[in-house]
């Protein structure tokens, strides 16, 4: 990328322009901050493709009708330690802010909630809602899944027909004295945003990442965009974790028709099953028995789950997000047409 | 293993077999027939490795001390929608069935249940739990994790330490009309089985299975019993599950020192988010869209996660269990020093 301009901006000024943009396309106050605050903070961990790159995409759907800014979560249904939401086809951002409130809130009352939600949209970085129920010091579960004939990239294991979405999973444990363990991950092998990058340096791919149409491994991109797939990672594994996650997520009422998926949220609170504080400490001594193994053979340090994002959070908040200057083109280009002023927060990268 | 003799023995009588083996080594009648049963489904299952011929195993661990097999789980707290059951020490089996029904009746009233469980001891085929919560009509979770210096095969990712136990994941959804969806998988890339059968035959393992002391990657099977390392599937995203499994099971709380681990039963009921019955014939769909997916080059047919379970089991179930010679001669040494009735049920396969 050598070849690229980019662009340095400071967290706060960035979230603050992103937040007027969405408000400019119809979000209210509280939601356009809500959405901004998780685009930035995608950024932030270094997970740039849920970052705010989304936002021109964001106001074209609205522009397509398929997301409703305005729209508030309904409650379906609340009873017992569970809630079924319905996001009405706003930012899944603000039906999943509600959920993983009142599944904080139900695991507090009853030590475990679970809350799934139809119909919720893109919810971005999935790392992000495990945090917040890490900093209410509950432990997380949060998945996503979608499968049908013809959903999303992948097949299921063994098969040659796109079925199954990148339905990730993210799981979430506070700690006493260290960021919270983030495990954060799509059930394909890779992000399709890798293929498209292969794809435009025209480099070919490491084996067990695609098929092509008839479900024949390849390492050449092109056979993904005439009609290939993209496999889920650890073979049968991860083929059956997507599956479980369109199940589990299809308690919320979404689907019909051969197709199956949605949301769950369940949070877990250590203070009811028994004393949060040994709890706590017990995963401190965990971590540190997991930092005190010696790397492997060509690898400088061994990480935690969750810790290259905080590291690249901690370092952005103090050096400013590098921006590829497209992206920044892109947002400016928005601004124009929204009547949003324009900041003077971007200095190209020294 | 052409050069090893096959005896088949009808799954009923092998059962009956098994538990009064079973009840000699101490355990309660109706203790042993739980073991014995959970043994023989997991042969029908086609998974021998957790099959009867751990009988022996489980009696030699009694006579160490490591089994108490009359011993039934206590109630460490139960409140809301969890529990926390102590195995003390007895067959896991006990421990989870106590578990697994106490999840079960939570998530009926709740909408969601879990139930954590320190000491529980091994715990067979974890697919045979999230199946018993699936004729319940539930969505099931079952986790087993345990982390710390020196513990099981596996290093983090990236590592080069033992630290982390196979620590398996089973998920488990009912269907209308068909077996459950059952995923069971260990967290490293395959069972250490696996190795011994290699080692025993002098081949080399596929790359990605094993490393060696130092971490660096190996084909050879004596580098895993040198001290190497069973590796984590799907790279860092196998060795998160793996040490969230560990991290949630903590919730039990066991662990300490730089250890952390249990067991973790989470249940859903589908009638309380929704309409049971509306749930159910999705998921009859969902696994129409699946199965109408047409196979990979090289592939018969696309499997369901628990289909080559419940096929084997119904083929077993009608043709009897193969069982290795050695086995057989094992299970009729042990009822020999036990005195216990050897009966007449093997017959050579032809």
């Amino acid at each position: 990328m050598a070849d690229e301009q980019w662009l340095i901006v400071a967290a706060e000024p960035l979230q603050k322009f992103a937040s007027e943009l969405l408000a400019a396309g119809g979000a209210p106050k509280e939601i356009a901050d809500l959405v901004a605050r998780h685009l930035v903070d995608a950024n932030l961990c270094g997970h740039d493709s849920h970052g705010v790159l989304r936002v021109p995409t964001y106001i074209d759907l609205r522009d397509k009708g398929q997301i409703v800014p305005e729209a508030r979560p309904a409650v379906v249904k609340e009873t017992g330690a569970i809630a079924v939401l319905d996001g009405k086809r706003g930012y899944g951002y603000t039906a999943m802010d509600e959920a993983v409130r009142r599944a904080s809130a139900m695991a507090k009352r009853f030590g475990i909630g679970g809350v799934a939600v139809r119909n919720c949209g893109h919810i971005g970085r999935l790392g992000g809602w495990v945090e917040q129920l890490a900093r209410d010091g509950l432990v997380g579960e949060v998945t996503v899944g979608a499968l049908g004939p013809g959903v999303g990239h992948a097949p299921p294991f063994g098969g040659a027909r796109r079925t199954l979405s990148t339905n990730p999973w993210a799981l979430g444990v506070p700690s006493k004295s260290h960021p919270p363990i983030v495990v954060d991950f799509a059930t394909t092998s890779v992000a399709e945003g890798k293929l498209k990058f292969a794809r435009a340096k025209k480099t070919s791919l490491p084996e067990g990442w695609i098929v092509d149409s008839q479900g024949k491994p390849s390492t050449n991109v092109e056979d993904f965009y005439g009609g290939g797939m993209l496999l889920p990672f650890g073979g049968h594994k991860g083929s059956g974790l997507s599956i479980f996650a369109s199940l589990l997520g299809g308690l919320s009422g979404e689907g019909g028709n051969g197709k199956l998926g949605g949301t769950m949220v369940v949070a877990f609170d250590p203070s009811v099953f028994g004393d949060a504080d040994a709890y706590l400490t017990a995963v401190d001594g965990a971590i540190a028995s997991l930092k005190a193994v010696p790397p492997a053979e060509g690898v400088k340090e061994v990480l935690l789950p969750g810790e290259p994002e905080s590291r690249s959070r901690e370092q952005r908040k103090r050096d400013g997000i590098p921006l590829p200057a497209e992206t920044w083109r892109e947002l400016r280009a928005l601004a124009g047409a929204e009547n949003v002023p324009i900041p003077d927060i971007a200095t190209p990268q020294r």
